[in-house]
């Protein structure tokens, strides 16, 4: 893990941005922290990388409402990765089979198992390499993830023990619902009513293939982008309560 | 309105029992309040009744909690009103057609449409005369009610201007999707995943109806009677954010 910049700003937030081998990624934490805290690994979504602005805020919120650990690392492809040769020719084909009138869902979430299966190791490597320094440390650790940090979620926290609780979202049962019912820790889910890319049944049958026993859906109306302000203060309180 | 007792507790909470015409009703305030404040009208289950526990406890926690006033009417043929003959005949009716295989949800549905017919205009008298009293007064108004609470309270709200903000659940579309549809205030709606009593198709088709651009629906699994001890803070926190 090599780190190239650390910075602390005056609302007590460091952000160590880092590489862990090929993975660019971000890491917040309290200024000043001492010892072991539970850490929670953010998946960001298509298009977007680690340093989004709603990644950001949602990161600054629980590292000064809860001292948790927060870590963010850029998906292939995305952020501070060289283009992915191999991912953009199947996401060009899939666009050109969706502008031909193939149904997107499907085609989205195969692709999405496709990246999974680099970004699970990866993901885990990075909680080794957070969770070997001192002020991370071997804590609880949660999952926050939607739309295409769902996709990669699922199979992650489905397979990784660490992981204590998940909050999920924008995202439907094609190709992970297999995954989803090894997952039995709690889960929050996300779903936005008018989602114009992930088909309503789709979300509902994720949610519904969830294993976890304390598993709670939240919708709200609006299309895939508008998921609503108070959201993150009712995901603060699920993470606080499961990994606090 | 007819004071029949008032007692109050050392946590803080005045509970009056009356009764306005042939209803009775519960009405609990802050201990020593004076002016103006919100308040919330519960609606309770069916087979229950004003004094129920889990209504009793959502109200004392709205008042100490927010110093809302909170008031809760018995239904028609529940708690110390007289058995009502019509309903008591079409419940029996009702029981024998589901026992003979017929679907009980449409069967719930019509009775609870014609139990609402008497309930709307008793629940609005009842708005009307608590807030005649100077320790209510005519603050902002909130409803809640699940199960029977929802097959009447969606009427009444669609009905009632002085209600600006619904909690409502644990009902399905057959009766109400057109009165749903008139709602425009905020409301949050609860279903239990495993609903025995109400299809589930059916509950996520009255969330879909409603007209509120600002609505949220909460899903959780279990049977109708299982809904998580977490609600009450969640729905407190919606109403103190509407009316308070």
């Amino acid at each position: 893990m090599r780190t190239h910049s650390e910075t602390s700003s005056s609302d007590g937030v460091t952000e160590r941005l880092f590489t862990l081998g090929e993975i660019p990624g971000v890491l917040w934490t309290p200024v000043g922290a001492v010892g072991t805290r539970p850490l929670v690994l953010l998946g960001h979504g298509g298009g977007r990388h680690k340093k989004d602005p709603d990644l950001v805020a949602r990161a600054r919120r629980l590292v000064t409402g809860h001292g948790f650990a927060v870590v963010a690392p850029d998906v292939p492809g995305h952020g501070e990765r060289p283009v992915d040769e191999e991912y953009d020719r199947i996401a060009r084909a899939n666009q050109a089979r969706i502008a031909a009138g193939a149904e997107p869902a499907p085609l989205i979430a195969a692709f999405q198992a496709l990246v999974a299966r680099r970004t699970v190791p990866e993901w885990r490597a990075v909680l080794d390499a957070v969770q070997a320094l001192g002020h991370v440390g071997t804590g609880p650790v949660g999952y926050w993830g939607v739309s295409l940090g769902c996709g990669l979620g699922v199979p992650f926290v489905a397979r990784e023990p660490r992981v204590r609780a998940a909050v999920l979202g924008l995202g439907g049962a094609s190709a992970s619902a297999e995954a989803a019912a090894r997952i039995t820790v709690p889960v929050q889910f996300w779903l936005q009513w008018d989602d114009e890319r992930v088909p309503r049944e789709q979300s509902l049958a994720l949610f519904d293939a969830l294993g976890s026993p304390d598993k709670s859906l939240h919708a709200h109306p609006g299309g895939h982008g508008e998921m609503p302000v108070r959201e993150p203060d009712c995901t603060a309180r699920f993470f606080a309560r499961h990994l606090g």
